[in-house]
């Protein structure tokens, strides 16, 4: 794994986990994880509104750059290409801090049902970006909402891959995901 | 459609609904539920935990319902009859009530953040119960994942078709929810 210095942003992002992890999301505030952090509770709140929105963090950018992929994959690109377009796209946002942090973001979110109804909505956004992309592609409504939730699936599990991390050599998001997107488009053939 | 004789937790679900209508979700306090049903707030806390919980009831039912459905699916069927099989089940336990509070359901979702959360969860929670249900079958889990999004995605977009109504003569919830499946099914051959 590479190397990433990190920012305000960023350092937010690892003291709030840590936190949570160490004395649950309830107990931890706004203040503590500014202070892990080592920044101003105002620095906070110029990149969160909330505590709950950290976990969240990267939503738009995600639902952004699915959306761009699959505007623009070719013409003729089927659906599942078209959303493998955006699943390309939208892994290369996912860097090494990502992956270093994906085991104690999914401790943290597993313990806190609130952090959970986060975690869904998250989902739920992201397949609706991509079916809005889908079908400004011109694809029918059924068919787009079922390639976004096969592209939902392929990212979620592709990620969760990635984060355990022994895949040789692998270290690239986007190389999961697609896989992941493969395995699912095999296993849409034998569902009767 | 046939009347419905309301008990307390039903009349509890109705107002609400309504009190999340008329001032908002945030703006409405457990005591004021209570009385807009004519209980008692303790007997609003034996039905719910809080109010959030209330546009989720059903939930642990529909996870049963779908389960078990699943679960005594002839042992040929296909993924999709044993998602179908489950999906049946599970819409038996919607009525007439739940069409009619449907519009009010879906305006004060899309009204409060805090419900979207609890909504998407739901969901997430209801893909849960019947990929379980799947893998005990003895698919493997790819497969498995696939079937359960395509139900979930069947349950909602034929909810949605039934409470909008306006279908010739079908009254039950599961003729929609067949009809979805059956439509996402040859979708899914279009997916390239």
């Amino acid at each position: 794994m590479g190397r990433w210095e990190p920012g305000a942003r960023e350092r937010l992002v690892v003291a709030a986990v840590d936190l949570f992890a160490e004395q649950g999301y309830d107990a931890t505030t706004v203040a503590q994880i500014a202070e892990r952090a080592g920044v101003t509770k105002s620095t906070f709140f110029r990149h969160f509104p909330d505590k709950r929105e950290l976990l969240a963090a990267g939503q738009e950018t995600l639902s952004r750059l699915l959306a761009e992929g699959i505007a623009e994959a070719p013409r003729r690109a089927t659906p599942l290409e078209a959303v493998a377009a955006g699943l390309e796209r939208a892994s290369s946002a996912m860097g090494p801090m990502n992956r270093e942090l994906a085991p104690r973001v999914k401790a943290a979110i597993a313990s806190c049902v609130e952090l959970q109804e986060r975690d869904a909505l998250k989902t739920v956004t992201l397949a609706a970006a991509m079916t809005a992309a889908l079908v400004a592609r011109g694809l029918p409504d059924p068919t787009a909402a079922l390639a976004s939730e096969l592209g939902v699936l392929a990212f979620k599990r592709g990620f969760a891959e990635w984060s355990d991390g022994d895949r040789d050599g692998e270290e690239e998001l986007a190389g999961y995901v697609l896989s992941a997107l493969e395995e699912l488009r095999i296993a849409s053939a034998s569902l009767g």
